[in-house]
Parts: C-alpha cells; structure tokens; sequence
C-alpha cells in the first residue's frame, strides 16, 4: 500500500486494515522519534481509531470550531501517538509535524492539549476525558438537540478512577444516546495486568448496571468494529464498546508483553517493517452537518441591589445574581452537586430549568461537565461548599491545561460556617484557586460587591473563583459602586495612618469595627478590602506599606497560600516590604457558634485590634 | 417503656423496635437542643443501628483502643445523632453529653471527628467513609488475619460519589468478607430526590456486578435487618445490605417529606411524644475478642547511602529507603496506585509482597486505604504521581480532620519532568500539602537527603509529604549528614553575601551554579537548600536576611503557595523583613527536555544569576 508520496493522498474507500496498520506504523515512527512516548497504548487501539475515522466521525479538520463536528475525546491521553497518525491520516497535519511529537515547540505533546487545535480538552490524568465527553453529549442533547455525536476512547485501567462511575451513572441515567465509549481492554496496566484482564464480561456487566447498551468484540476485527460503532449510533442509549484488544499489537517484540509500557519499541525499524511499511493512506473524513452555534448575546443584566445597611448573605447574593445574570445571557448555565438550596444555585433552576445542570453529590462530575459545556459555548457557572469544590481539584488542575473558562463558586467558607464543624468548612480554597494556572480569585464581603463581582466573572478567561459565606454581612457599599478585578477598596485611610489592616469577606467586618476600637486608642488604621485575592491589587499594597510600613492581614483561611500570602505576593518583586503580620486559622476548629468560631480562631475584631496595636508599635 | 432513670439502664434482652424509637427520640432530642443538625437522616438509620448495635457489633466502650473492637463508621456524617444516640444506649455517654450536639466544646461535633474516643475518623464529605471502611477491612482481613468486622452505614445520595465505586471494585476484588455496608435508602437527598428513589434493586444491580453480596430488605423491619446482618457475618464475600427507609421514619411532620433535611423537627416536643416518649434502654454490646496490637518493633535502620559525586533520582532513593524501613520496621506498609516503576515504590513491593497494596489508577481509594491502615496501627507510605495527588485532595483534607498520620510521596514534580508534558506535571503540590492542617512538607535535592528525609517521616504526626523527582541530581551531602524536619543547609556563607538564594530540590543544583557564575562577576551570593517547606527554618531565613538584606526564592512549581510563599512565612511575624524576589513557574508548560524546560520557566542558573545580579543592585 506504500505510495511514493511522503503526504497521504485521498483515497474514497480505505481498507480499513490497512488503515489500522498505518496508525500503528505511525505510532511506532513518532515514539521512535522522539525517543520516548507510549506506543503500546496507541497500538491496541489503531484498529478502533482507523474505523471511527474512516466510516464514523464526522469532522472538519480544516475548520475545528464548526459547531457540528463530532467530538473525540481521547481520554487514555497517553495513547497521543494514535491520534496523531489520524491527524496525519485525515490530512490536518504532515508527516513532519507527527515526527515532531514531544519535541521542543511542537503541538504534538506528550499527552494531547488544545495547543493541537482538534484537541477539545486535555488529557492525560487518567479518569477525566470520559467525564468531559459527557458534559459535552449532555450539552448537545439537552441544551443544543444537535446532531453531533461524541466518541470517547479509554483504557481498561482507567476504569479503576471513580469519576467513570459518576461519569456511566449520570449519562445512563440522561440517556445520553449521542455518546460512545470505546473501552480498549487490552489487558495490561502500566505496572501490573488489570484487575479483570480480558474479562470483557466483568465490565460488561458493571457497565451495563449503570444503564448503558453494552457490546463486547475483537477490537482488532474491523467489521465487528463496524458493526458495533453502528450499534451505538442507532440505539437510545449511550453504547460502552468493550473492545478485546492486544497492547503492542502486532509487534512481536512487544504484543501482549509487560514492560513494555511508556516507551518506544525496542527495535522500531523491525517492526514497522513487520507491521507492512509506512503507507500513506489519506481519509476523506466525513463532514459535519450544518449547525449553529451557541447565542452569547446580552440582553442588558438588571443586577440585584441592596441598601446600605440591610443585612445580606453573600451565597444568597451570588444566587439571585446568577438569575439576573440568565436573563441577560442565553449561554449561561447553572450546575448544582445537590446542595442549590445552600449555595443558592437554586434559584437559577427555579427560574432555568432547562438551563440547570443537577449533578447530584460528584463534584467530579459537575466540574468535567462544565468543562464540556463551554468546549460547545456555553458559560457554566458551578457551585457547591468551597469545602468539597476540593474534591475536584485535580478537574480544575487539568481545566487549565484545557484553556478552559470557568465560573465556580465555593460557599459556606472558614469556621465563620459554625456548627457544621471541619468537614464543612472550606479553609484551603484561596489557596487551592490561587494556585491554578491562570486563575481569578474573588471574595466579596457584602451583597452589592457580590452582585459585582459575580457578574464581572462572567467573561473573565480562565479559572475563575468566587468564595461566598453562609451567614449575613452587613451592606457597605452603595449599588452602583464598581468593583473591578484586581481592584481593592481603601475603607479608611488617614494620613496618621501607622498599620494598614487587609481583610475580605468576613473579616472585613471584623477589620472595620477593630479600627474603631483602634481609634478610640490613639491608633489609625488603614483598613484595605482585597475582595481580589487573585490578581491582586500591588500598586494599593506598596501604597499603604509605604505610608504605614506595617502590614496586619486577617483571614478566615488556614495561614498557607490565602489572603496573607496574596499580600505577599505584591512585595516579591524586590522591592522594599513592609512589616508583615497574619491572623488566620491555626488550629483544627470544632463545632461551636459563628461567633465563637471566629474569636476562637483569633480572626475577630478583638484579636484584629490587639495585633494591630502590637505591629504598630 | 420509660423508666424513672435518667442514664440507660441495662438490659440483657433488647426489644429491637424500642431500641429503634430510642435512637430516633434521641435524635430529636438533641437537634431540638442544638436548634441545628440532621435529625430526619439520622432517624431514617435508626433501626439499621439499633439492631447492628444490640445483636451483631462486638465492642469495649471503656476500651476505644481495644483492638479487637469491630469498627462502625458513619459514612454519611451528617446522621451523627443517631451515632451519638446509640453512644448513649450503650452507656458510653450521658444524657448531658448527647444534648451538647454541636455546643461550643462538645465531643459531640456536628459531624463525627476523633475528639470523640469511638470514633476512628472524621465524616461529613460523603463518599469517604466507605473507602475507609474498605481500607480497614483489608488491614484486618489481609495484614492481621484478624477477627474484628467493619461496619459502615451510607446514604443512598452518597451513592453518586466516585470514590465509593472505587471502593466496591476494590472490596469486591479483593474478597472482603469481613466487611458490610448498610445503604440506607431513604429516597430524598439534601434538596431533590435522588436518581434512583426507593428503586433498591437499582442500587442492587450496580453493587451486584462489582463481586459483593447484596440484600435487599426493609430497612425498618427488625427481624429483616438482624437476618440480613447474620447473612452478611455468614458470606465470604462483602455484604451490601440494601435498606429501603423512610426519612424522617415516625414523625408525621417529616416523615418522607421535601424539604426537611439539616434541620431540627418544626415539633420536636409532639414527635417525641408520637414516637413513644424518651426511653432509657441500656444495651450491653458485645465483648471483642482478643486480639493483639500491630507491632512497631524497630530492628534498626541501615539506609542506603550514595557517595558524593555521584548521580541519583531522589524518587528512586525514596524506594530504597522504603525497604529499608521495611527491614526495620514491621508496620511499614507500600501502597501504590499502579505507577510503581514510576515512584519505585514497587521495589517494597518486591521486598514485601505481603505489606504492598496495589490500589490500581484509584488515588482517592489509596489514601483512603492509608488512612484504615494507620487506625489499625499500621505506618503507611503511599505513593504516585504529584500530580495525580491532587485526585485525593478532600481525602486529605479530611485525614487532617481525623488526626490521621500519612506519610506521602508524589513523584515527577514540576517541568523537571520534560517531555511527558503539564498534565504529568507536579506544579501545585507543595501549596497543597503547606496548605493542610498540621502537616509537614519535605523536598530533597540528593540522594543521601532524600534517604533520611524519607526514614524521618516514619514517625511524624500528621499529613507528611515528601516531594521528589523524576531525573537523577548530583549528589552533594555526605551519607551520615542529618537532616532534622524543620531546617535548612546553609551551603555557601561568606561576610560579603550581598543577596540569598533559597531554592530546594532541583532548582537547588541550579541556585549553586548560579553563585558559581554570580562569585565570577564579583557578587557573593548566600545559599540555602530549604529540604523543610513546612515547618519553614525561620531562624535560619531571618539571618540570612540580617546579614544580605535580599532574598530570591526559586521554584519548579507555581507561584502561589509554594517555596518562594514558604519563605515569605518566616517574615509574617512582624519583624523587618527583606527585598523578597520569588522565580517559579509562571506561564502553561508544553513538552521539551528537561534542560529547556527549566530554561523555558525561567529558574535555571542563567536566570538565577540574572535576577540575583539584579536584586543585589
């Protein structure tokens, strides 16, 4: 089948073996020439890939962004060398870019990254690509009734990560028709054989419990392959294809053989020529059918206000923002892990159910579907307690790698929470957000700064983060005041100044009535409301700590990586610091009321006033 | 059946149904007394925990430490009343106590947490208690062939969390007949009905196909429970005891009902009355048998040792060491989460097959696994990817609220790694690990350190983490040298220091380097190798900054919550602190070697040097 042309030329009918060859060759020629990357993994799964896109998918590769192209989610991320010879197959990259896999600069990484155009999402942390494939068949099914389909290729050992099992219970339950996993058993883990081996029946019956159509084949048997790919777009039920394959196939220095994970072939040269020669079959892939794209168009946002003075509890602020928020835009999306009557997320189901996303208790889940959503335009917004947002953290992690844009908000946060106790207390989350690449952190202390700050997170790129409290704060800030990112307010400043006091949320109350307290003993204090932790506001910092020379921060956080260490961060670039002191949460709270919580924290005002008056001297 | 007693008295022969109403009563009661908490959850498991508690535990009260106890774990932390309630029936607690749910002080914390004695370790984030469970059952039934079982009780809501799959595949693989699950099926979750209602079977189906036995019974039928329990005791599989119950069983005012969950009854006072009024059953549980503790005989240590010059991987020096301790130490147990030959914590494994588990691609599992290990009195190591530590986060966070003692190592940590690309990358690692309560974090640069860094951490309290790395460094500490927990290497001093480099790990040989070329051009740079994160050498930091009024921090890692924010910490006291300059990883890595990705973040020697040069003036 070899030609003399070094660029596949197009051909109408592929043998679909000789296809599957060409993928494995491919995947053996990049992996040789980088000197490292996973051949085996890609090799069990050429004679899937090969079907998929040569009878399959339908697919642009000239234009990534057309809204009807199928999805491919390549969740054994590490099977990368497979999807770079489709590239190379369907004419979207040349020979030359697929042998630069791994190579400084190329967009053929180590594991897929949306640097490569076709790439949706990044994989590679095994458990995730599955998840994002159901966010994206739920947004097409649900929210779009479009007629793309989304395919999903993973590996047997990654069914050991429970976010699959979130990720099979979610989309049987929405029967989600347009989804197909393609499950590559090929029997052998990184280190050790799988668990089940090549009992296809073990998943088979797992699989199918969750509601799902199941069919077992020889995933080296194209028509079989054929025939159940066509199954699964005929039936009214996501279809898991369990597919019996062999790692290495068809090369016999490693076919079926451990140890042979994570590298190239040791005698490359032998096997390609063992596997038939490079060929340069070209698929003419199938194009999409024409589908519009999701409307982002604003209608005017009518946000909610509040009088200076009322009481108000920011969750429940972010919570009626979101409504006004979903009649402004038709791409907004509200996604709840069961707990939308503490967040507040409910209220956006009441007003959008059919723009409300339940997720139920997987916080997993929840965050890969909102990744899925805004891959197809829509603009998620999720929410649970900032506590179990952690659950999550390594969707979040990956997220970036995705260049995916996020709204997320974590409520019920720090000890002020109260009786619930650790379990249900965020005090990691600043640190958490703050570490992501790219990020946004925000932390409103009142309901019209929370009304902002949740509208501006709407178009923000990236992570973006918004920290909200159970109980009730008081109104400070008049409605129509603006509070950008990477902005702060100066509440009190005087020219007497002599300790600068940086609070948000709830200790920002506590700061202003310690400065009273303060006032009454002589001592002025700056107190600044960094309600953005991430980025933070330097050029105010450096201000205040070159008039007072003294910095106090107080947070309702453990002391690492929140509010404090934001503060910091604006005095890293080798200019002169101020004094430093933190007040955060060291030691492990146990029930008691907000209020006790806070003075046994020594985050309330009373400890506010006493440190400042010990920093300034 | 009320008598005039206050405290229970005792009983021989328990009526199972009277037992039932008095955990239900009691619950009220003490979430009426609180104005807070879960009293429909708890009162819904109150016949599941009556008969458990009466008929089949096997547990001291006056002995919590008794090994021989059984252990019950209350997955769904949030059913603490019933817990507290049945700590009453057996006359573990008084009435005072029970009533002092959620109180400022109270052992009787909102959700269950080790202050008080029985319980073994913190719930409230649903889906990790279960894991735990497992975790147990196989230290008991694998490592001590032992006779305790494990109970635990669940939420059917629970049931959407990966993590419990994660477990099930892990019980069911591995046989544990020793363990039993109660699902208490009572149809509503925290604010909508979950997916499957009182559908048990399909909760049978999916538990089924994982390799346990199910039954599936009438949760508030006596006779049904105390069969289902003995069917459990008497299998050689786990048991999944499937129980449809009622929320809010026996209170017409919520019995069943939306929108009463978390909350104290709207009529305690007539709902006590409509379940029979206060009783004061005493139920005297069953003996443990005898059964001897873990042995933490110490044999003495030989740790490997590298000579100076020489090239070595501290992740390979991580999995000699391993063995090591486990030649020295009997309760040192591997776990691994399929990535052995990655963090070569397989070479424990080929030691000490007996003390190794493989957790397969399943993180949340293995830590949950660690932190059974470590209640039973085993001393747990675990190991994989930095990165996919992050899959685990809410487990630690958690295991911190449990006063659990880890021991940690994430491997493959920051752009080090080189071609595998950010999704392989260990980037976040060390702003989590500072970030958990009580923890400490530990970063070698050589092999010798890395050796007793590892040997140190066996007897830490608390969540302890070792960092190490993918290629090999240059040795430069001699094999006997120590390495306390919470100091530093001041490797090159001089009186004409005019700025500090602090680095760790990798970007140590890169800080030393960079002074060789700084002393070329006349500036004479201090050197620190901060191997501490967390406790950070305060003393050590303040003199540096005494003596050359300038530091740079560098870092293969974020910047946020890192080394260079670790080092901002020891300056957070109020004392003068120094110019502070921080070089990390700033901008989305791709794949390249490891020398152009240290060169492509900026914190190899050149740009050592250029911003020490710089920051010296």
């Amino acid at each position: 089948m070899a030609t003399s042309t070094t660029e596949p030329a197009s051909t109408t009918a592929v043998d679909l073996d000789e296809l599957g060859q060409q993928l494995r060759v491919d995947s053996v020629r990049c992996t040789e020439a980088a000197g490292a990357g996973h051949a085996t993994s890609a090799m069990s799964a050429a004679d899937l890939m090969a079907v998929l896109l040569a009878k399959h998918l339908r697919y642009d590769f000239d234009a990534p962004e057309h809204p009807g192209n199928d999805h491919l989610v390549l969740s054994k991320g590490h099977a990368a060398p497979v999807l770079y010879a489709m590239y190379r197959a369907a004419g979207a990259i040349s020979d030359a870019e697929l042998l630069s896999y791994r190579s400084h600069g190329s967009r053929m990484e180590g594991h897929p990254t949306p640097r490569a155009p076709w790439v949706d999402v990044a994989t590679g942390s095994l458990g995730q690509g599955f998840p994002i494939g159901v966010g994206l068949a739920e947004a097409i099914a649900r929210l779009e009734q479009g007629s793309p389909r989304v395919w999903v290729l993973c590996g047997d050992s990654e069914l050991a990560e429970g976010s699959m099992w979130e990720a099979f219970e979610h989309a049987g339950s929405a029967g989600l028709a347009n989804l197909t996993l393609l499950v590559d058993v090929n029997r052998l883990g990184q280190v050790v054989p799988t668990r089940h081996g090549w009992d296809t029946s073990a998943y088979a019956d797992r699989i199918g419990a969750f509601g799902w159509q199941v069919v077992e084949i020889d995933g080296h048997d194209t028509a079989q392959i054929d025939d159940a790919l066509r199954t699964a777009t005929d039936s009214d039920k996501p279809t898991a294809i369990i597919a019996r394959t062999v790692k290495g196939k068809g090369a016999a220095s490693v076919a079926d053989q451990e140890g042979a994970h994570g590298k190239p072939l040791p005698d490359s040269a032998q096997a390609v020529e063992e596997l038939g020669g490079k060929r340069d079959i070209r698929v003419d892939v199938a194009e999409p059918l024409p589908t519009s794209s999701v409307s982002t168009g604003n209608a005017g946002l009518a946000l909610p206000s509040y009088e200076v003075g009322s009481e108000q509890a920011t969750r429940t602020v972010y919570g009626s923002t979101l409504v006004a928020l979903g009649h402004a835009r038709p791409d907004v999306i509200g996604l709840d892990g069961e707990v939308g009557n503490s967040t507040r997320a409910e209220y956006f189901g009441a007003e959008f159910p059919e723009r409300y996303l339940q997720c139920y208790i997987s916080e997993q889940q929840m965050t890969a579907a909102a990744v899925g959503l805004q891959v197809r335009g829509w603009t998620p917004y999720l929410a649970t307690f900032a506590a179990f947002l952690t659950r999550a953290y390594d969707f979040f992690r990956m997220a970036a790698v995705s260049r995916a844009d996020l709204r997320v908000a974590g409520s019920h946060a720090g000890v002020e929470i109260g009786m619930d106790g650790p379990s249900q207390m965020g005090l990691e989350d600043l640190a958490l957000f703050r570490t992501i690449a790219g990020s946004t952190v925000l932390y409103p202390c009142d309901g019209n700064q929370a009304a902002h700050l949740t509208a501006n997170m709407v178009d923000v790129d990236g992570i973006c983060y918004i920290r909200t409290t159970r109980g009730g704060t008081p109104v400070i800030y008049p409605s129509d005041e603006e509070f950008p990112i990477g902005g702060s307010k100066v509440l009190r400043s005087a020219a007497a100044d002599s300790v600068t006091i940086v609070a948000a949320g709830v200790t920002l109350h506590e700061a202003l009535t310690a400065a009273d307290r303060l006032a009454e003993h002589g001592v002025s204090a700056r107190v600044i409301d960094l309600y953005s932790i991430k980025p933070v506001d330097t050029a105010t910092l450096q201000q205040a700590a070159a008039d007072t020379g003294r910095i106090l921060t107080v947070e309702d956080h453990w002391p690492q990586g929140g509010l404090g260490e934001a503060v910091a961060e604006a005095f890293a670039d080798g200019t002169a610091p101020p004094r430093l002191r933190k007040l955060a949460v060291n030691a492990m709270p146990a029930s008691a009321t907000p209020r006790e919580q806070l003075h046994d924290a020594g985050i309330d005002a009373e400890a506010i006033a006493a440190a400042a008056r010990q920093l300034a001297g």
